[in-house]
């Protein structure tokens, strides 16, 4: 059995989505950021990073986001969420470790600005600039990443796709407008026609974005 | 045939070890960031991100380490530095990706700070910073990651080791004394007494940074 631990809306998003694609059996469990439960004991025991996601699985707890969209695939190969082709592979996997160490890192600037610096002036100072990093590392998805479509890695859907989706969720938030990226936006509405995103949003309790 | 981009003991030293762990045919570009050639114009046509590594194939150019420590195993199958089995693998690609997007990330901090605040107070701030972030990430890999080795995923020798000893190789220069993480420093030790390792160094102009 699977249990994956999420905040709504935040980057276990992807996970959550991934799992649904792969038809997985599992439990979602939440973590209420607003009361800080991510830095619980309870919590900590399981993921002592006090990060979403953490996957509870029969082996152990996976956490980070690229690991646990690999592994979910990897189970589930009937999914064919994993490109076949070791180029296509390679690919995906360098927008999954772009979206991870850059684009999200460069979101986290926003709000947690205190992991990398302790005075409230450098705070104001990485939000302010927030929307120009993040612009940018959406402006490298859409002109270097995106092919022709539909999906991030061109016909075929797989993992980079939720984790995609759950990141561009985060773009008004972060003062950008998505009429700027017209290939990440039309990844987006093409990713909330999918039954398995719906179904995602509905039990984190979230709205779809797209018109 | 295929071409690294590196720059002598930065991250693309995990990529540059993986090749000749592989026994793969490969040449070696140097980047210079003396000169800032990363953001000039010839680089910027190879690797728009401005950074190291990044990996011309008969494909096309392959950027970011996780994607390219897995291309390498996966195109030399018979270098086996990709665990079969799933469990293990995911577990690899958590310490991968936890290197790539929290420890790298933490540790570029020191000198990079202008990536995500402009004022010349946050630089410093976070600079400061440093040996408390990168030590907490190395915590975390000596205390949740490592097992009793000799290799990061156990017995298996996987490209989670390249990746180890070069940011391990930055420890002293973020202020980290190795002998506070023992099994890190042993890890590091490990590795150098391994022939693609010693050949990497020497291509790279460096030295072992054991005793
Ligand atoms: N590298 C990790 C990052 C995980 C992460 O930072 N998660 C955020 C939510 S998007 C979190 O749990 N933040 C809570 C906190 O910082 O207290 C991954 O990709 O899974
Ligand atoms: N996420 C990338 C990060 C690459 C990166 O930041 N490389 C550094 C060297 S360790 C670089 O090229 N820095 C040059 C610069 O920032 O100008 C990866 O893992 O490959």
């Amino acid at each position: 059995m699977l249990t994956l631990y999420s905040s709504p809306g935040a980057c276990s998003l992807a996970s959550h989505i991934a799992l649904r694609d792969a038809g997985a059996a599992f439990e979602l469990a939440r973590v209420d950021f607003k009361s800080s439960q991510q830095r619980g004991p309870d919590y900590l025991a399981i993921n002592p990073k006090g990060r979403v996601p953490a996957l509870v699985t029969d082996h152990g707890v996976l956490t980070e986001t690229p690991a646990i969209l690999g592994y979910v695939a990897a189970t589930h190969p009937e999914a064919g969420l994993l490109p076949a082709d070791p180029w296509t592979r390679a690919r995906m996997d360098s927008l999954v470790a772009f979206l991870c160490a850059t684009l999200h890192v460069a979101h986290a600037h926003k709000f947690r600005g205190s992991r990398w610096a302790d005075d409230p002036s450098s705070h104001e100072d990485m939000r302010r600039k927030t929307p120009e990093t993040v612009g940018a590392a959406f402006r490298h998805v859409e002109d270097e990443c995106l092919r022709d479509g539909p999906w991030a890695m061109g016909d075929g859907y797989s993992l980079a796709d939720p984790y995609l989706y759950t990141v561009a969720r985060w773009m008004e938030g972060d003062s950008l407008d998505p009429a700027d990226f017209p290939k990440v936006a039309a990844h987006r509405a093409r990713m909330e026609t999918r039954a398995p995103v719906r179904a995602a949003l509905e039990a984190e309790g979230l709205d779809p974005v797209s018109a």
